[in-house]
């Protein structure tokens, strides 16, 4: 029976709720889903903070708010309902938070399930399919593609990234222009840390900022590559005498011989007790200062990064709201236990469309960068790297600026729907 | 006796330099410098490396240069002459140097001495011309604003600090609704290291993104005050019990009250004897995790702050421009040891003007905020704070973008005019 809130909605209710670390875009897939759902007469409740929201029957009535505000969510990065990083174990050991999610879902009438996240969200989508239908409750589950590491399997690229690697390529493109005016006398060696725990995609994409070895960045370190100091030494030498300066990308992920993440060597306890946070631009920073006596700079952007929705790709944001739209269409076809993935269909001119694929082959999968993108020498990407990435920077899609000079986000009320179960715990 | 290739050229020639940390915005100084003198048939030669283009007589020849490319050169960040770390003594101590530059300036006619810095950049074209003055060789001195740091006195504000205080106050934007929508199960503190050795202004800048106590950012940590741990500590708490997660913008140059820099404390070398590098925004993170348990991230933006010159403030971009018309119109004037300086005849709306001001007054002198833009609590700006600094990061100017997605970023030839003097050691 359709509550009160759901007048006038002959198609039931859907559930939407955003997972892991967010995007410059993960909101432009929210605002597509709310505006394909509100075509169809579809109620879109959202997850207060992710599947958090499920668990906790705090669940966000989106009807309350504007069509305005929903189309200028598209241009607002973080967000907007709140995402959790909450990683859902087997059915057999988590069974009471899927039964939870399913009483809650069935208490507000919700026929379909869309989880926007990377591989554990697929995979927990998966699950929740498999309880529904176990439980012959009609649920229709569809993950949604989102991660600023580009290591979904699958689909060609994943929302976010584009975005992330634009800001990654700009950056190191202007911080060289700031570091060749000042290596006379200045800063020689410039370390840039970038996200990629696994996969070095967004090292890659600084690749794209130029050409050739003498333009930065000089050096890449990607995690799929074993990091030799020794050897890398070598390199920023060569490089300094080459070419004055040299311009490091380091993958946060990448790891030495016997195993170990170089980001984790700077950490641990200082003399004094005191907790010395890791990182990799930090470190090698400081050993090339040891190792070869250069004045060294380094820079962590950390969230900066994917949050940078003032430097969108317009190929990103593009993508972003196709898969919030094919995610509802396929969730009304009953396209369940899929994720609408993007295909590419050509490089020049680059050309995509998003097609369904099961969850079963995303879910905890991870895709790393193939050994074809990655130079002969270990440092630097290849012409297939660049035929990859760049159509996913292509583009500009800048949000609108307030007089007082700042991009106008939007922030929702969020206001919950009323619970129907007891509270849960 | 003009040289060859002055021909054409009746109102002699003039030498440019960049000093210092370059900005966003200093080549749009440099670009409009160009236009006006070639507007006013005056040959411009430029410094390779700054000042050091003097005493090596390595003098680029700007002429080679199309107008077309002089026209980018406004919308491209970097130093594009190369610019230097050099800081000249008195003229007792340094007096060969400054001999050496006379003599260079001599063998090629130059009349116009522009150089574009800060306030030791002001004392070295002080100098100069006194020296000029001694030696009764027809020189004008003309210093020429740019500093990120904003801290010269007499001018309203410093070309390149605008647009280094919109990335800052955009970038706090930006990461914090990253922060906010994770902090449920992840990150509850962020810092973020904002440049600003000796004056806040750029952590102030921050203080644009939010309004209210609860709006990020949260904490502003100005060198301007004495940090102290134990407070901040209780701050922070008090923030993240209240609003569920906790911004702090922290300027690198905050000081405990012996007098130490915070960021210097997470420096020295660890037990194998290898460097740590210091940083602000990694000490307090890390001190954070240990005092209060909260999970905490951190940024340190470094050269991305003063090159992001894809997110430049078109106030600062038009005072950049309007401070190198004037400069060379000074010149021709011949209003020698002047500075043109910002002139702030309105708050709002926002009015502006040049005006000529005494390098004596300039020189060696540093602006630190006025005690009436900090909060009395010390965390954060005031009303009259944002009335002056609002208006500096207002209006747009992004490059234009290639098909690359990439920004259309120019890099000059770079041509030396043939030395006329043995080398000088």
């Amino acid at each position: 029976m359709p509550s009160a809130s759901t007048k006038g909605s002959s198609r039931g209710t859907l559930f939407y709720a955003q997972s892991g670390g967010v995007t410059a875009v993960i909101n432009a897939t929210a605002s597509a889903v709310i505006q394909t759902a509100r075509s169809h007469r579809v109620r879109v409740l959202a997850g207060r903070n992710g599947i958090l929201g499920a668990l906790n029957e705090e669940l966000i009535d989106t009807s309350r708010e504007s069509a305005a505000t929903i189309a200028a969510l598209a241009h607002t990065p973080g967000g907007a309902f709140g995402s959790c990083r909450v990683k859902l174990k087997s059915l057999e050991a988590d069974r009471p938070k899927y039964e939870r999610m399913l009483e809650v879902f069935r208490a507000h009438d919700v026929r379909y399930f869309l989880y926007n996240g990377g591989n554990d969200s697929a995979d927990t989508a998966l699950k929740v399919s498999q309880l529904a239908t176990e439980f012959d409750y009609p649920l229709t589950c569809i993950g949604v593609p989102k991660t600023v590491d580009n290591d979904l399997a699958v689909t060609d690229t994943c929302p976010g990234f584009g975005s992330a690697a634009k800001y990654t390529a700009v950056s190191i493109r202007e911080a060289a222009l700031d570091v060749a005016a000042m290596a006379s006398t200045s800063t020689k060696v410039f370390v840039y840390e970038a996200m990629g725990r696994h996969a070095g995609w967004l090292a890659a994409a600084a690749g794209l900022a130029g050409r050739g070895p003498d333009q930065a960045p000089h050096l890449i370190l990607f995690p799929e590559r074993t990091f030799d100091e020794a050897a890398f030494f070598q390199q920023v030498k060569a490089v300094v005498e080459r070419v004055g300066y040299c311009v490091v990308v380091a993958s946060e992920g990448i790891q030495t011989a016997d195993g170990r993440f170089v980001a984790d060597a700077g950490g641990g306890k200082d003399s004094f007790g005191h907790t010395q946070l890791g990182g990799v631009a930090s470190h090698l920073a400081a050993r090339v200062k040891d190792a070869l006596g250069y004045k060294v700079h380094w820079t962590l952007p950390d969230y900066l990064q994917r949050s940078a929705r003032h430097l969108a790709s317009e190929t990103d944001l593009k993508q972003a709201k196709a898969v919030g739209k094919a995610a509802v269409e396929y969730a009304l076809k009953g396209l369940n236990g899929t994720m609408p993935v993007i295909v590419r269909t050509s490089d020049a001119p680059y050309r995509w469309k998003i097609a369904p694929a099961p969850l079963s082959d995303i879910a905890n999968h991870e895709k790393k960068m193939p050994a074809e993108f990655i130079r002969d020498d270990g440092y630097g990407i290849t012409d297939a790297a660049r035929r990859y990435l760049e159509p996913l920077i292509r583009g500009e899609a800048p949000p609108s600026y307030g007089r007082n000079g700042l991009p106008k986000y939007v922030e929702l009320a969020n206001v919950l729907v009323p619970a129907r179960l007891p509270p849960w715990t």
